[in-house]
């Protein structure tokens, strides 16, 4: 009821949005409502990112509106478009092979995500490397424009977007993302030797710094009310579709957790605190300014978890702590309390990374955690108009407050010190 | 290459259009360019329906565009929109059951398409009886327009259009469909006693009738030229995505079938006479013109086969004839020559409908078939902006292409009555 509330009644909440700011006042209602302690709303300054009127249309060989979504952080284009050649690359690589051959062109990056793979996973973190930096590495090499191909295995002509990144590049070229099936259709043309021209349209613009705000609510430590677990997720989401999976089940799952602790009347040693960060999508000023303002009572953080991978079943945890040598422990001493009382084999805690928010307090001594699911799902919808309440299915939500409850608990009651 | 160049060269083509006459002088050309005889269009007026700007917003309880595509047939709204209250039925009994509740209003059919089934198949039957008649039976009721759930399992914020029926109804009502994520939406707001109020606005329209074409070519018998098989499919598509699946592959299954026979210097006692019809989608008007402008020679039409289901892995025919007396033996010497020497054991040709267009042809004795492929996936992305050339396998097309390429030879090379 929560999500249902979160992504029917607010829907998107991108950073400098109303719906944002909607969601911080729903997300301060609701856990005074489940009779939290110590509800607030931190401010915190967020980049606004403004999408605007956008389009692109094929000119060349035939004239036909294509479906696009701008990525987060890019530049507009003139008023009258840009309108250019498109030059296909699979990779890196074939673009570094082209030598001058994307100078004055529109470079359209055709990198595919491959079918998902229970060994491999996803394979995010390759695929998505071209929608962050395609855009520096087009016009390093005299492009106007970058296009990539939506990160997903799976499409319905569905555009993908997310953040971008222009690193070291001088001239900062608009960038968009199109589907798979339009991606497909340039590269085909290409391959038989017609020239696609397309004329791509962009408002989009970065305004000044919005106000807006971390929420957090607390169940108080009975014996060591100082020390902190934090439980999270993230409450800002990209301006399409619901925000649904990425990441109202993440906000749904840390508060339906605190919730679900108070009901049981299980008040652990340690404060158990709920964060729901703004500002992870295009930004993480949500978890900085955190970790600026908090930072007299960051070393009483034992604990940090976040659920940012959808609200799918859960398989276990990531762990990770600046102190490698203390991995080890740590990890062991999450599989005797979290795994061995669980009889399903395929659950486990292992390192890996955490959270791009709780990240963000690694570097401060805090043990990180994040809520490992299966993602076999999370991309086809990912940052994409797609990502709507109904993908979510309520038992594995169930299943993800359950994890993340009991890890919380666990921490707060026990520490990683004692027995 | 074939259906790359119908596809991206040409793209969708709706009865009227400069798309669809487009893909009428590629038909010609290619036909011809592979060498076949007596090419030619033969000249068949077409409905034309527009559907023009159109748009559904979300008034209440909050602003928000939706995802729709109206529905081909359907009247336009008046330019400043319907606005009103959405009731919403899950099927016709609910509807019944509201009395006078859907009066003013806009009803939307929230009727699930199941997941597809290997027993049960895809269940399109009872699904689209929504789509075709919810209108009439919404206006009945007093209604003022009628949204449909979109006819999918699946769907990533995907609209399926199609075709629509007015029927009896003494007041035509504009008609959408939305996405399975709007409905779902629209419901639970509905559930949760907030009233959903949208603005539909339509510009849909339709028009004097145009000029079109079925186009043929032939394979001239060696013994008996007059005699005939028919091997089709529709050349036309709705106004979105390229109509691969629905039905390019069916139309250049017909023509590779032909292609192939000829290449392999096949030339059976029968002529081999491909099809491609126009206006399957919303009127029929192509086979039912073929059938007037060639009654003199039904009777020497042996059969009539039509690939409409898509281009994925043949599993056999389906067969219907006037005289049901005749269809045992007709299906049981198809099982002895297209069967038998396939040793997939899942190949099979059983009673059961064949195609909409040659469908025409059997009240006139002939002997229909439809080519039945594995249809897991084609009503995902059928009648929608994803129905591209890249979803469909082209080794499976390959297989297609030899299924009816065999039945055609063997039907014209042998015909119903000899050993």
């Amino acid at each position: 009821m929560k999500l249902v509330e979160l992504c029917d009644d607010v829907g998107h909440r991108l950073s400098g949005s109303k719906g944002l700011e909607r969601a911080v006042e729903w997300g301060v209602a609701t856990l005074k409502a489940d009779g939290h302690e110590n509800v607030r709303a931190e401010p915190v300054k967020v980049p606004k990112w403004v999408r605007g009127r956008e389009s692109l249309t094929l000119l060349e060989p035939r004239e036909l509106p294509m479906v696009m979504l701008g990525l987060g952080g890019s530049v507009g284009t003139p008023p009258e478009g840009i309108t250019a050649e498109v030059v296909v690359v699979k990779d890196k690589a074939e673009l570094d092979a082209i030598g001058d051959g994307a100078k004055g062109k529109i470079v359209l990056f055709n990198y595919p995500m491959p079918p998902y793979d229970a060994e491999k996973g996803s394979r995010y973190g390759e695929t998505v490397a071209y929608r962050v930096n395609g855009a520096a590495w087009a016009s390093e090499k005299g492009a106007i424009a970058a296009l990539v191909r939506s990160v997903t295995a799976r499409s319905l002509r569905t555009p993908h977007t997310g953040g971008m990144n222009y690193g070291k590049a001088t001239v900062k070229i608009p960038t968009a993302a199109i589907t798979i099936e339009d991606a497909e259709m340039l590269a085909r043309f290409c391959a038989r030797g017609k020239k696609p021209v397309v004329k791509l349209q962009m408002e989009a613009k970065s305004e000044a710094e919005a106000d807006s705000h971390n929420v957090i609510g607390e169940l108080v430590g009975r014996e060591k009310p100082d020390e902190i677990v934090i439980i999270s997720g993230h409450l800002d989401s990209w301006d399409v579709g619901q925000g649904a999976h990425d990441d109202g089940a993440g906000v749904v799952t840390a508060m339906e957790a605190l919730t679900t602790l108070r009901k049981l009347g299980l008040r652990p040693r340690r404060t158990i605190r709920v964060v729901l960060w703004t500002n992870e999508e295009n930004g993480l000023a949500g978890a900085r300014t955190y970790v600026k303002d908090h930072a007299a009572e960051l070393n009483k953080h034992i604990a940090a978890i976040e659920s940012d991978s959808g609200g799918t079943r859960p398989l276990g945890f990531t762990v990770e702590h600046k102190d490698a040598a203390r991995l080890p422990a740590i990890i062991e001493r999450l599989r005797r309390s979290l795994v061995a009382p669980i009889p399903d084999g395929g659950y486990d805690v292992r390192a890996g990374g955490s959270g791009a928010d709780v990240g963000q307090l690694k570097d401060h001594g805090v043990a990180c955690l994040g809520l490992r699911v299966d993602d076999s799902i999370y991309f086809d919808s990912h940052h994409t108009p797609a990502d709507t309440v109904d993908k979510v299915n309520p038992r594995d939500l169930a299943e993800c407050v359950a994890a993340v409850a009991l890890a919380a608990y666990q921490i707060a009651e026990n520490g990683w010190e004692g027995p």
